[in-house]
């Protein structure tokens, strides 16, 4: 683990100076940061989202609500200093422009130019990307010690991933590349979304780990004893942090729901490596979390699935959750 | 299809003049050409290579000569002519640095570093790289309208794949990308090379379409009786050719063998396309022509098995048999 001090520094001067401000908007909250001169101003993480995500709103006024609260925050950190630029983590697929593309984090953020909005408010320049790609950049900058050009892939409630090619982050075309979550690896796995089967999304997230794990409870009464305990007989609290220990406490139902998760991101892992020949995958997410059995089933797979002459690593991401700070700090600093 | 005079013309002229040699090594054949100032020299294809694959020989042996059967077409092409470089697309994995990784082709020839033999040879700079990258550079410099960022298949015998990345080849940190026959689609598919299940490669080539579709006329006796009938009940014969011709007749059998070869690649093309969302997969080879039910068949499955948001387009290679050729000009002419 690199040592990472500036994030963990509140230092205001008194002066007005001219700032980089870093957003970091997520599904469940939104943190921020700014520094000058590779000092940190001010480290500011607002509650979490569910504070102001009023579903009871109509889209559009939900979203202008929550842009205001953006604007909000950016008054806060920015106080009396300038801001130079912004580098903005956004929990969803962003253009290339930096408009946002789909937005499950803020119902009615479809097709808002965020970037252009707060460039026009603040008059600078507003870089934006989505977290994954976002978490990438800060890994590959940050994280590692001899820079390689690497695939990022969160593992968590959901499956993301963004690219490293040429030192840069990889968009894409349209923006949207690195999307390993919508892998198919498994045509007789669960269906997922129109006609698609067995998606490493479907089959690995942590959302799916537990529901997976408890299906399996509801159509299986005499198996997952632990689990069944650890519960309460309460299906509907399983977790896939909750399964993760069940299974380090040897329930084998738990760990054949692991067992499936770390199949296919393994998979996915090795069928992306035969296509890129990257050197690097990086896995970041709590997912990561389950234990050295999970972890190691993750290395086992792709090894025994990759093309035998491609050679790759595969290590744990190292900034944690202020990925997608730092990867916003690279961004504002590589443009 | 683009006009492609210039292999076409046979040109010599008396005087001496600076030349680019061409050369493709293929897996039954070598072919290649020479151009001056982008006119054509000569077009010389020599026969097969099982004329002088000697399998009886020991290894290294069939190597050299092989080497020597390369020099003396050098030769023979370059008469008086000096060579000003040459560009080889070679039928197999090949180094950034240019020596043969493995030759399935030419028996031997694995670790020969053959751009470095025939540069000091011919005091030249060869640039040489795998068949599947080379004509990928050949159909987006030669083939495409409007060049875009791409993925060239080859779907032949074997499976393979070349990359074009912000309008270069991309070959990768080991120059292994692009195997995307080796990609791993379905683990309840055919075993493969070891620990692995259902790959691209072992599901889709001509190779396996044709073993299928034999193994399935042996264990289904009552089925397949057209495909039985076009190889006098010979199984032996069948090629995936006859596969497809039996399919258009509308033998069941045979059209589920390709069904499930053109299931594969669509799958692949999209789990490819989501990774890296570029805007277009051009498929080559000999399989491409087993009629339009199996091209759609490709196609239908690509657009259900991406992620929603992505778009791609999937066309037929332009340049046929000569892409090599065409690549390897282009080789030449970028570096």
């Amino acid at each position: 683990m690199p040592y990472l001090p500036i994030l963990k520094i509140i230092l205001k001067n008194d002066y007005m100076q001219k700032i980089s401000l870093l957003i970091d908007i997520g599904n469940t909250k939104i943190a921020a940061s700014a520094i000058t001169h590779q000092e940190v101003l001010t480290n500011l993480q607002t509650s979490t989202w569910d504070r102001y995500i009023r579903r009871d709103l109509p889209k559009i006024d939900n979203a202008i609500e929550h842009l205001a609260e953006i604007e909000k925050l950016v008054e806060e950190i920015k106080g009396n200093d300038q801001i130079f630029n912004i580098g903005i983590s956004f929990g969803g697929p962003v253009s290339k422009e930096g408009k946002i593309l789909l937005s499950h984090s803020v119902p009615g953020w479809e097709n808002i130019d965020l970037a252009k909005i707060l460039s026009q408010k603040y008059s600078c320049k507003v870089f934006m990307d989505n977290d994954a790609n976002v978490a990438a950049l800060g890994e590959y900058t940050f994280g590692l010690e001899k820079p390689r050009d690497m695939m990022y892939i969160t593992y968590s409630t959901g499956i993301g991933g963004g690219l490293i090619i040429n030192g840069k982050i990889w968009t894409g075309y349209q923006g949207l590349a690195g999307e390993i979550g919508h892998m198919l690896v498994d045509p007789s796995g669960p269906r997922w979304w129109g006609d698609r089967k067995g998606s490493v999304y479907r089959i690995s997230s942590g959302t799916y780990i537990a529901k997976r794990a408890q299906r399996w409870l509801e159509d299986e009464p005499f198996e997952g004893q632990i689990l069944k305990r650890m519960v309460n007989n309460d299906y509907s609290k399983v977790t896939a942090k909750i399964v993760a220990q069940a299974a380090e406490q040897g329930d084998t139902l738990a760990w054949q729901s692991l067992e499936y998760s770390a199949w296919a991101v393994g998979t996915a892992i090795a069928n992306t490596a035969n296509i890129l020949n990257i050197p690097l995958f990086v896995i970041g997410g709590s997912v990561v979390k389950a234990g050295d059995k999970f972890w190691n089933h993750i290395l086992e797979t792709a090894q025994k699935s990759k093309m035998p002459e491609i050679e790759f690593d595969i290590i744990k991401a190292k900034l944690g959750d202020e990925a997608p700070l730092w990867g916003a700090l690279a961004l504002t600093s590589e443009n």
